[in-house]
């Protein structure tokens, strides 16, 4: 929005060649707005706007940009520019940076970095994908435990210009183990004479470098802090984790699962910064899969066929009776899916999970049977259709049947996502239509089983 | 699980009466961890365990219990013992309980605060739900901007004690005026003689009172704050965000869209602790209404009875094609109900995305007819099935049907959301469940008029 309403003033200013106003208009914004308003720029005017910013801006703005735009600007930079940027750029924004790359890309531009810089992102990519070690800035203040408090404030004036987060402190003993974290408001508040490693706070959490974001995010969420340290398996300081990285990833975790519940490929980007053909090949993959699989249900219906033909009025039943079973199926699945994502739920309980939901299963069933039975006998009594002289056996066929797909929906939807964790994959790709797509073809042979024994004599 | 290795020791203690020790076991603990243990204990020991905790404590353990534990405590504690908990509380997680207890509850409770606390709570609870004004917390600190950095420090160390958070400080003037937001670690950083009012920080970013929750996520997720400031219509501030209530709302949102986008309502806690009534409640409901939509599938199956009585060949097709149109509608649906949750697309995007799925749904629809069509002429040559001498009429119906069935779904599923927004209703409302059907009836009238006109004078 700031970005529509500045974009004229400042594609005037480029034309005028007048980079002190544009400098000067610029460094009142924040980097959100300013990647914004590049965003909004003809591609020729980008890398204009971007010179102009100190070193320090750009690289909190480049962070903010989205990747596309990241990558035609790093084409378009020299490389002294880039480096100067990647310099500036904290530590995690860089790795995440570096990662989304392609590695030729990646290579080409770890060669910019100074060699600190490049140690410190080499060390945070050295962690496998998506765990809290890729996460993690080390950029922190720490302390040693025999500071006074007006030492360690002393000690942060100093070393403290520059760093992620000064809101939490963290005293580390001479080999480099995690003592404590401290609240920056903490040491304030202390008697200075204090001994830093004597004050009271809120007891130490840290969160290992091989926990994945799932837990990372868990761990915030349970203990409501606004950063958390990282250590390796000794209990040694590594970096921290900061709240605002992990809302991202809180966000992102939702946003795919929510995009692999509707049954195709997380897009990994916002939905209108993706091509069209990229969003085609996602939903075109899934969607063939379900397709291939759905075609077992023209195969079990020809199975059927020689019933069908002597009792049209089983094929009206049709999609009524699979879709209840899909729907059922699909409720049942993104509340367990969940429930695991937010650690509501772990293996161990599926047993318990099953029994519930056999319990739910059976009673939605009888309910929505007693539904479909009604349907049949009050259509027929008043005259809307004919469904012939047994009608009353085809009600009881809806009901029995609403039973028996709706109970196997529920469980299939309730139990597919506990076996997916357990074979170690993402229990959220048992999506609504999978889920649809297995119980449409249960269903039917469900359906005509129950008919054939219900009407055997007497349609059939 | 800290709660079932100490359950052991604590039911002791609690046996044997040893209040002492009980204490100090528990100070050491988290108040997380705490509510943790307590919701696995007996219920006559809660109310225990309740009592031995110092009333600062406690009140942080009762906010980290689930509802109904806290309204059973509610119920078991005495009205002297409620009153110190509540005034206890921090403002914010205070309003929440207030808001979800029954409302004869709440006036009881009401009546247990202190005077200020009451006030304080009336004033949260002035505002509509699930705005800004019901999540921010009165409890933080103020300057003015003619202070030093070194009396702004000593302001700080006089007053900060018991506010939620001293990781941001608030510059305002004589009239209550927001002027500016600082980071204490700016402060501590700071020339002590520096003017407070001339500090150079990251710029102010502010959330009116009335903004809802979504649009406050929204602002942290840009701008990365760990607090924001909360300001009525006049810039008068009022009140501060913390980003782990930030964290919790997303959280909530995104798990109450995932469980909208199963067809079902939001269970509003989490599926281990809903009860089974209740939880058949929320799903019965989306269910049967779902099944009086699909109903219509029958009475559509019935328009065409004679047809298919004709050419039963053309039912085993029903649920492969009714089923790829929900697919689709499912995907299009989840991608626009979470671009629009992020903020990614608004209203007036609609027409760009209704041409973009208007593309992907023909584009999908030709691919899977495609298929389909194989499919009928392959089987049919190699002889496993036999669909009459017009097979290859049918395999075209099956396509044909396909692009319409598939653009169809995709279209509706990427319009709805816009729609229920406009209307404004939860755009996860149109979810994959409630497409499905819509997309069932439809596609059938779609299926069985392409087969009326390409099949007519050969088949039918």
């Amino acid at each position: 929005m700031i970005g529509k309403v500045l974009q004229p003033d400042l594609e005037e200013l480029i034309q005028r060649q007048n980079w002190g106003e544009l400098r000067g208009i610029l460094s009142d914004l924040e980097p959100f707005d300013i990647a914004e308003i590049i965003g909004d720029l003809p591609p020729e005017d980008k890398g204009v706007v971007f010179r102009v910013l100190p070193h320090g801006q750009a690289a909190e703005v480049f962070a903010h940009l989205p990747f596309e735009h990241q990558e035609e600007l790093i084409q378009s930079l020299s490389g002294e520019q880039m480096r100067a940027i990647l310099n500036q750029m904290t530590p995690d924004d860089r790795t995440r940076l570096l990662e989304e790359l392609p590695s030729e890309v990646t290579r080409r531009l770890l060669e910019t970095l100074s060699p600190e810089e490049l140690k410190a992102a080499r060390e945070l990519l050295g962690y496998p994908p998506d765990t809290a070690g890729r996460y993690m800035t080390p950029e922190y203040v720490s302390l040693r435990p025999d500071m006074t408090a007006a030492q360690a404030l002393d000690h942060i004036r100093r070393s403290g210009r520059g760093k992620e987060t000064l809101d939490i402190v963290y005293v580390v003993d001479q080999n480099g183990k995690l003592l404590d974290d401290l609240r920056l408001g903490v040491l304030v508040l202390a008697d200075p004479a204090a001994n830093v490693g004597k004050l009271q706070d809120q007891s130490l959490v840290s969160v290992p470098a091989t926990a994945d974001r799932e837990e990372a995010l868990q761990t915030f969420e349970k203990y409501d802090r606004v950063a958390l340290p990282v250590t390796d398996a000794q209990g040694h300081m590594l970096g921290i984790l900061t709240v605002d990285d992990i809302l991202d990833v809180a966000q992102q975790e939702a946003t795919e699962d929510i995009q692999k519940i509707g049954g195709q490929e997380a897009l990994d980007a916002p939905y209108p910064e993706v091509g069209f053909l990229a969003l085609l090949r996602k939903r075109a993959g899934w969607l063939s899969v379900l397709f291939l699989g759905e075609m077992f249900t023209a195969t079990a219906m020809g199975y059927f066929e020689q019933e069908i033909e002597r009792a049209v009025v089983l094929a009206l039943f049709v999609p009524l009776i699979i879709s209840s079973g899909g729907n059922s199926g699909s409720q049942a699945a993104t509340l367990i899916i969940r429930s695991l994502a937010l650690g509501e739920l772990s293996l161990r309980d599926w047993l318990r999970v099953f029994g519930r939901e056999l319990a739910s299963g059976l009673s939605l069933g009888v309910w929505l049977g007693l539904i479909g039975f009604l349907r049949v006998i009050l259509w027929q009594r008043l005259g809307w259709v004919d469904y012939g002289e047994h009608y009353a056996l085809v009600g009881i066929t809806v009901w029995i049947s609403l039973v028996g797909v709706v109970s196997f929906g529920t469980l299939a939807g309730s139990m597919l996502p506990f076996i997916l964790r357990r074979l170690k994959f993402d229990p959220a790709t048992s999506s609504a239509p999978f889920v649809a797509t297995l119980v449409d073809v249960t269903g039917l042979v469900i359906y005509f089983t129950v008919a054939y024994l219900v009407l055997r004599g007497a349609l059939l």
